[in-house]
């Protein structure tokens, strides 16, 4: 790290020196010709590294699959035509509540000033016109200039840290290198310090309603992983033998082979025992949910005045809602207050350890969804980060039950399709001693598929299955299941890594029959000496456990004029 | 195409009738869960086709370049992670002037009305953010109802077609399909109606500037291609005897082998018989044209007092605007009024006619800069479309003359890298019977590589040049040129093709040497009978003319805290 005067930094440094204090490793993204001075500074910056990749809106989704691992992310793309390309990045991780600081390199202050045509604009002399598009996907933006930076990094990272979402800073080209007074203190930026303890109205509102509990239960979303309480909930739930159900969203937080663990809650849509005891329960504490359309929304039997919410800030008994409270100290608190349940809990059977989970080395049978999962989860091990592709892979992954400490990096509320690679490639740059099991289909692939040349030249060494069913499977459920825009180009999967490295060896495999797939799995123990990618064909209508369902519902809510039933939940959900 | 009654027909069939009405033949795009109805529409839509992309922001580059070469483009994804991959593509058809109608699926009109927490969202019930986005990259939006429809339609396509820039249409799942009365009329919605002729105020200005003009010049931007204008500017020259030089924006307007053209014209990098004819007039008159600092707003020696201006719906005659003018009348009157010119002018050379520009097909040497783009000129034919990426690839055909009646696609305002192959998959989709040229290097062919899959499976016979010169050369000569945020991996860029499709045969060359291209380019006659990929490897440092200077001059611009210069035009460059 180069240095100025103790008393003084540059804009750079300082920026570089906050991210680090926040747990900052590696920061993703393309050069341009606006930000490399602050490329130069990342290069000199000792404990970051400098990761690129192949396009923005791969960067973007990189660092948000580092920033589910690591915490937190940071990326810089360039003004304009760079930054545009992470906007959807950036909506899908203030969606799915992943902090990621994306740093804008933007033209000088006097060309700004100036309101000259430039590049990368549309030469109107408009430079707030991107940063109005940032305001509606990220929860804090500023430029920086050498006069407010001080202030101004600190108030955006710490809003980032603290809400847990993406923020915008723009760095104008000649900021990066001027100099700047180094902030009194130091240290990281202020975490949640607007939010304190639970006042005694929400305590005393929690315990009169925890009081009469017989059969209580827990339901966790995603923002336990981002506030890092999976410790905290873990300890609560076996000392007070509660049963837990976790959404898609918040997969990874609970260890599923706890006894206390019972499943995946998806209102109408959960299996039995889960549904049972979600919906059953007398007190349901929501920590950190979310609900909309495709988690139950509209089939959830659940009636808020029985709920606690431990949301973002705030907290909701029975519908009335206190804030500011955090997350960490209500859980601390409803620990304590909480009724030791005595009532015991049906439990959903695991198909990983069904009998004929294990596939037969001599069969000749076509691969089958229903088979491949079963047989998927009997080769997952312990720490694995799993990377279930949105459509017919996130199915697939959600009608298995993950290993300990295993985490799940999937975007249930953002879906968007070509999420998988970029995300794997982040989480595996954070975790680089973790084993990456990447599930995608070919559709999905086919949009983000440069990154599997960065994993490569890194040396990361993902287990990378494609399950190629000949076009977007996951559409043709809701509409089109014959029709031609949901057909792709059938490329030789196993075959692209060769393209994209000429030096690093691969284990590539085509299967289509259970034996082979036997065969393929049988040799994956830990992390595989080389990248492997197994290409499995499986048939174009053939679909995972849950999927038909959820393809009826979807296509009535996208296309129905009137729905049906009025949902048990009111249209925005519950708080959280 | 499926009809309703005479009178009656459905949201999405109107839409889709007024879109071929303007000229539309094909649509790009993505399936999404909310769009797939108004799919359905066009799969049954009789003289419309479906053209499927790899993913969202190349469907908008796609459309991009297909708009260039049928005079408009329309493009459909769906909400959220769709409509937010093309914002960059949008907005680089805003600046580039490009008219894309963006049509998004979105959720129905209860869902939306309801404030339901939707998938896509943030599920926030904030349905207007992804809209309050497209405004700051469209000139025109709206969200379609049956009660809405045929107006806004109308008004929408209108603004599109009169601004010749990219509007946004949402479509909820629910609408596509219910019935709407057919407007009265019918027909393309009206072009330019609120422009009209010249005034007289105008005329006289122009001609008290004209009437002593000795020697004007004429210097043409993007917007002659946009409105068609390029037989009356060609008639206007001959007949006036005017010399005429273009922006890269502009480039294939005006017939490069013709004896009034004399170059490109970016200020003072310009070659000296340019800058001589057209900082040398006494009257010059700008068409269309756009100024930015790559094309020499800080060194452009002009005197806005001695320049007559046909913009986008306004005139300016030494910096006094008229408006509202329609550039097609303005021209027309101009073409009377002007003054036909007696004094010659000096031309520059063509480095494709150079007597070594043919390459030896002995030699040895490693390939160059210098010499691989007069020895591409001496290939090029008549009727080519021509897609240089920005970068080396822009400033190399940007030191060649095109051939009659070439199209050059590049978008020089814009600038993002990338924009190439999935523009040259637009551009050939939109004209099939011509021969696509795509020059693009190794760091902008990683961005949106999956297009050339499309290309193969749709027949399309492109001749492919990567520039493999390791890295990100063009932002090299900006910063960090021997930086490792420039490096990128080395792939096997021959080889991608065969991976890209199992049936297709491609031609697919490697070449290193003078020699080896000499052989290559001797092959290359007309549309060849198989995709060609050539990749060409050279020097890491080695630039095309006037990339150094250029490299220079952004440096400066981009990173210097007071620009030296005051420069000669306005910051905000010329009305335009």
């Amino acid at each position: 790290m180069s240095k100025s005067s103790p008393a003084t930094t540059t804009v750079g440094e300082l920026l570089l020196s906050r991210l680090a204090d926040l747990g900052v490793r590696h920061i993703f993204g393309l050069p341009g010709d606006y930000n490399m001075e602050f490329l130069d500074q990342i290069e000199a910056y000792d404990g970051i590294d400098w990761i690129g990749n192949c396009n923005e809106m791969n960067a973007a989704y990189a660092a948000d699959g580092y920033g589910r691992l690591a915490g937190i992310a940071a990326m810089v793309t360039t003004f304009g035509p760079g930054e545009l390309s992470v906007v959807n990045g950036l909506a899908g991780a203030m969606a799915e509540s992943v902090p990621i600081v994306s740093i804008v390199g933007g033209p000088t202050m006097e060309i700004m000033d100036r309101r000259a045509s430039m590049h990368h604009s549309l030469g109107d002399g408009d430079f707030d016109r991107w940063v109005r598009i940032a305001r509606e996907v990220t929860v804090a933006q500023a430029t920086l200039s050498p006069g407010n930076a001080d202030a101004e990094i600190d108030r955006v990272l710490g809003e980032c840290w603290t809400q847990r979402r993406p923020v915008y800073l723009r760095l104008p080209g000649d900021v990066a290198h001027q100099p700047v007074a180094m902030p009194a203190g130091g240290g990281a930026p202020p975490a949640a310090a607007r939010w304190g303890a639970p006042r005694a109205a929400l305590e005393n509102a929690a315990q009169r309603l925890l009081a009469g509990a017989v059969c209580p239960a827990l339901l966790v979303g995603n923002l336990p992983l981002r506030y890092g309480l999976g410790a905290e909930i873990a300890s609560f739930l076996t000392e007070r033998h509660w049963p837990a159900a976790t959404q898609s969203l918040g997969r990874g937080l609970i260890d599923e082979s706890s006894p206390n663990y019972v499943g995946i809650y998806n209102g109408g849509d959960s299996v039995e025992p889960v549904r049972q005891v979600i919906e059953g329960a007398d007190v349901l504490v929501c920590v950190g949910t979310k609900f909309f359309d495709w988690d139950g929304l509209f089939t959830a039997d659940l009636d808020p005045r029985r709920i606690i919410t431990i949301g973002r800030g705030s907290c909701a008994v029975a519908g009335q809602i206190f804030e500011p409270v955090a997350p960490d100290a209500a859980l601390a608190r409803l620990h304590t207050i909480a009724p030791t349940r005595s009532v015991d809990w049906p439990t959903a059977a695991d198909p990983g350890r069904a009998p004929d989970a294990r596939l037969d080395p001599a069969s000749n049978r076509p691969i089958t969804q229903a088979r491949f999962w079963p047989a998927l989860a009997t080769i997952l091990e312990e720490g694995d980060i799993i990377v279930p592709e949105t459509g017919t892979s996130s199915f697939g992954v959600g009608s298995i039950r993950l290993p300990r400490n295993a985490v799940c990096v999937q975007a249930p509320l953002w879906g968007a399709i070509g999420y998988a690679i970029p995300a794997a490639f982040g989480a595996a740059t954070a975790s680089p001693d973790r084993r990456i099991v990447l599930i995608t289909g070919d559709g999905s692939l086919q949009l983000t598929v440069q990154e599997i040349s960065r994993m490569m030249a890194l040396g990361q060494r993902p287990i990378i299955f494609v399950m190629n069913n000949a076009g977007y499977t996951v559409e043709r459920v809701v509409n089109g299941p014959h029709q031609p825009y949901n057909d792709i180009d059938n490329w030789r999967y196993a075959d692209l890594p060769a393209v994209f490295n000429r030096e690093v060896a691969i284990d590539s495999h085509l299967v289509s029959t259970e034996g082979e797939l036997a065969d393929v799995l049988d040799r994956l123990h830990g992390v595989p000496a080389r990248p492997t990618v197994v290409e499995v064909l499986v048939d174009q209508q053939d679909l995972p456990a849950g999927m038909p369902q959820w393809g009826k519902e979807t296509t009535a809510v996208d296309y129905q004029t009137t729905l049906r039933a009025e949902p048990k939940l009111s249209w925005r959900g519950l708080p959280g």
